[in-house]
Protein backbone atom coordinates (compact mmCIF):
# COMPACT_ATOMS: atom_id res chain seq x y z
CA UNK A 1 0.00 0.00 0.00
CA UNK A 2 0.93 3.70 -0.75
CA UNK A 3 0.38 6.22 1.50
CA UNK A 4 0.67 9.99 0.29
CA UNK A 5 1.11 12.73 3.04
CA UNK A 6 0.73 16.65 2.16
CA UNK A 7 1.57 19.03 4.93
CA UNK A 8 0.87 22.42 3.99
CA UNK A 9 1.04 25.84 6.37
CA UNK A 10 -1.88 26.63 8.21
CA UNK A 11 -4.07 29.78 6.49
CA UNK A 12 -3.61 31.79 9.31
CA UNK A 13 0.33 31.51 9.11
CA UNK A 14 2.44 33.73 7.12
CA UNK A 15 4.09 31.80 4.06
CA UNK A 16 7.06 33.71 2.76
CA UNK A 17 8.05 31.27 0.43
CA UNK A 18 4.31 30.74 -1.33
CA UNK A 19 4.02 34.63 -1.50
CA UNK A 20 7.39 35.56 -3.36
CA UNK A 21 6.25 32.35 -5.79
CA UNK A 22 3.24 34.39 -5.92
CA UNK A 23 5.26 37.77 -7.09
CA UNK A 24 7.62 36.05 -9.44
CA UNK A 25 4.85 34.32 -11.34
CA UNK A 26 3.41 37.83 -11.78
CA UNK A 27 6.44 38.93 -13.15
CA UNK A 28 7.19 35.50 -15.31
CA UNK A 29 3.46 35.81 -17.42
CA UNK A 30 1.03 34.90 -15.21
CA UNK A 31 -0.91 37.91 -14.12
CA UNK A 32 -3.06 37.90 -10.88
CA UNK A 33 -1.91 35.05 -9.24
CA UNK A 34 -3.72 34.80 -5.65
CA UNK A 35 -2.55 33.40 -2.53
CA UNK A 36 0.03 30.98 -2.90
CA UNK A 37 1.15 28.30 -0.41
CA UNK A 38 4.58 25.66 -0.56
CA UNK A 39 3.86 22.90 1.61
CA UNK A 40 5.67 19.09 1.26
CA UNK A 41 4.19 16.08 -0.43
CA UNK A 42 5.64 12.65 1.12
CA UNK A 43 4.59 9.32 -0.60
CA UNK A 44 5.21 6.49 1.63
CA UNK A 45 5.37 2.41 0.29
CA UNK A 46 4.39 0.39 3.20
CA UNK A 47 3.17 -2.82 3.50
CA UNK A 48 -0.39 -4.26 3.41
CA UNK A 49 -2.21 -3.96 6.88
CA UNK A 50 0.20 -0.89 7.81
CA UNK A 51 -0.99 0.62 11.18
CA UNK A 52 -3.56 3.64 10.25
CA UNK A 53 -3.48 4.91 13.19
CA UNK A 54 -0.04 4.75 13.77
CA UNK A 55 0.58 6.58 10.33
CA UNK A 56 -1.43 9.34 11.50
CA UNK A 57 0.46 9.63 14.74
CA UNK A 58 3.84 9.97 13.07
CA UNK A 59 2.26 12.11 10.63
CA UNK A 60 1.10 14.44 13.38
CA UNK A 61 4.39 14.47 15.25
CA UNK A 62 7.62 13.60 12.86
CA UNK A 63 6.24 14.68 9.67
CA UNK A 64 4.68 17.80 10.05
CA UNK A 65 4.89 20.82 13.09
CA UNK A 66 1.13 21.03 14.33
CA UNK A 67 1.63 24.15 15.71
CA UNK A 68 2.27 26.02 12.23
CA UNK A 69 1.14 23.32 9.33
CA UNK A 70 -1.86 20.96 8.97
CA UNK A 71 -1.46 17.78 6.97
CA UNK A 72 -3.45 15.14 4.88
CA UNK A 73 -3.04 11.54 4.70
CA UNK A 74 -4.38 9.82 1.83
CA UNK A 75 -3.92 6.03 1.11
CA UNK A 76 -3.57 4.30 -2.45
CA UNK B 1 -10.13 28.60 -9.72
CA UNK B 2 -6.93 26.45 -7.82
CA UNK B 3 -3.99 24.81 -9.47
CA UNK B 4 -2.25 22.09 -6.93
CA UNK B 5 1.14 21.55 -8.41
CA UNK B 6 2.97 18.35 -7.19
CA UNK B 7 6.68 18.77 -7.76
CA UNK B 8 8.44 14.95 -6.76
CA UNK B 9 12.22 13.66 -7.22
CA UNK B 10 12.07 11.55 -10.47
CA UNK B 11 12.27 7.87 -9.69
CA UNK B 12 15.88 7.33 -11.06
CA UNK B 13 17.04 10.30 -8.45
CA UNK B 14 18.39 9.32 -4.84
CA UNK B 15 16.36 11.54 -2.56
CA UNK B 16 18.15 11.62 0.63
CA UNK B 17 16.12 12.91 2.73
CA UNK B 18 13.38 10.81 1.70
CA UNK B 19 15.51 7.62 3.04
CA UNK B 20 16.58 9.37 6.38
CA UNK B 21 12.29 9.54 6.75
CA UNK B 22 12.14 6.19 6.30
CA UNK B 23 14.98 5.14 8.01
CA UNK B 24 13.16 7.63 11.01
CA UNK B 25 9.80 6.00 10.60
CA UNK B 26 10.96 2.30 11.02
CA UNK B 27 13.00 3.76 14.29
CA UNK B 28 9.49 5.33 15.78
CA UNK B 29 7.47 2.19 15.44
CA UNK B 30 6.47 1.93 11.82
CA UNK B 31 8.27 -1.33 10.55
CA UNK B 32 9.01 -2.46 7.19
CA UNK B 33 8.51 0.64 5.27
CA UNK B 34 9.25 0.82 2.14
CA UNK B 35 11.18 3.83 -0.35
CA UNK B 36 9.56 7.60 0.51
CA UNK B 37 10.34 10.24 -1.51
CA UNK B 38 10.13 14.09 -0.49
CA UNK B 39 8.83 16.61 -2.74
CA UNK B 40 6.68 19.91 -2.76
CA UNK B 41 3.16 20.43 -2.87
CA UNK B 42 2.27 24.03 -4.17
CA UNK B 43 -1.53 25.24 -4.14
CA UNK B 44 -2.00 28.59 -6.22
CA UNK B 45 -5.20 30.59 -6.37
CA UNK B 46 -5.43 31.73 -9.78
CA UNK B 47 -8.13 34.36 -11.32
CA UNK B 48 -10.40 32.47 -13.97
CA UNK B 49 -9.16 31.84 -17.15
CA UNK B 50 -5.85 31.87 -16.39
CA UNK B 51 -3.85 30.19 -19.23
CA UNK B 52 -3.22 25.88 -18.71
CA UNK B 53 -0.32 26.26 -21.07
CA UNK B 54 1.34 29.22 -19.32
CA UNK B 55 0.89 27.26 -16.32
CA UNK B 56 2.63 24.32 -17.23
CA UNK B 57 5.45 26.54 -18.91
CA UNK B 58 6.35 27.95 -15.24
CA UNK B 59 5.76 24.11 -13.86
CA UNK B 60 8.20 22.97 -15.85
CA UNK B 61 10.80 26.10 -16.00
CA UNK B 62 10.18 27.81 -12.38
CA UNK B 63 8.52 25.61 -9.96
CA UNK B 64 10.50 22.45 -10.65
CA UNK B 65 13.73 21.23 -11.83
CA UNK B 66 13.46 19.16 -14.93
CA UNK B 67 16.45 17.41 -14.74
CA UNK B 68 15.71 15.49 -11.69
CA UNK B 69 12.14 16.33 -10.80
CA UNK B 70 8.92 15.89 -12.43
CA UNK B 71 5.54 17.54 -11.84
CA UNK B 72 1.91 16.88 -11.64
CA UNK B 73 -0.49 19.68 -12.29
CA UNK B 74 -3.73 19.34 -11.15
CA UNK B 75 -6.72 22.22 -11.86
CA UNK B 76 -9.59 21.92 -9.24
Amino acid sequence: MKAVVTVMPKKSVLDPQGAAVAQAMDHLGLPHVGKVRVGRSIEIELPEGASEEKLHELCRDFLSNPVIEDYELEIR
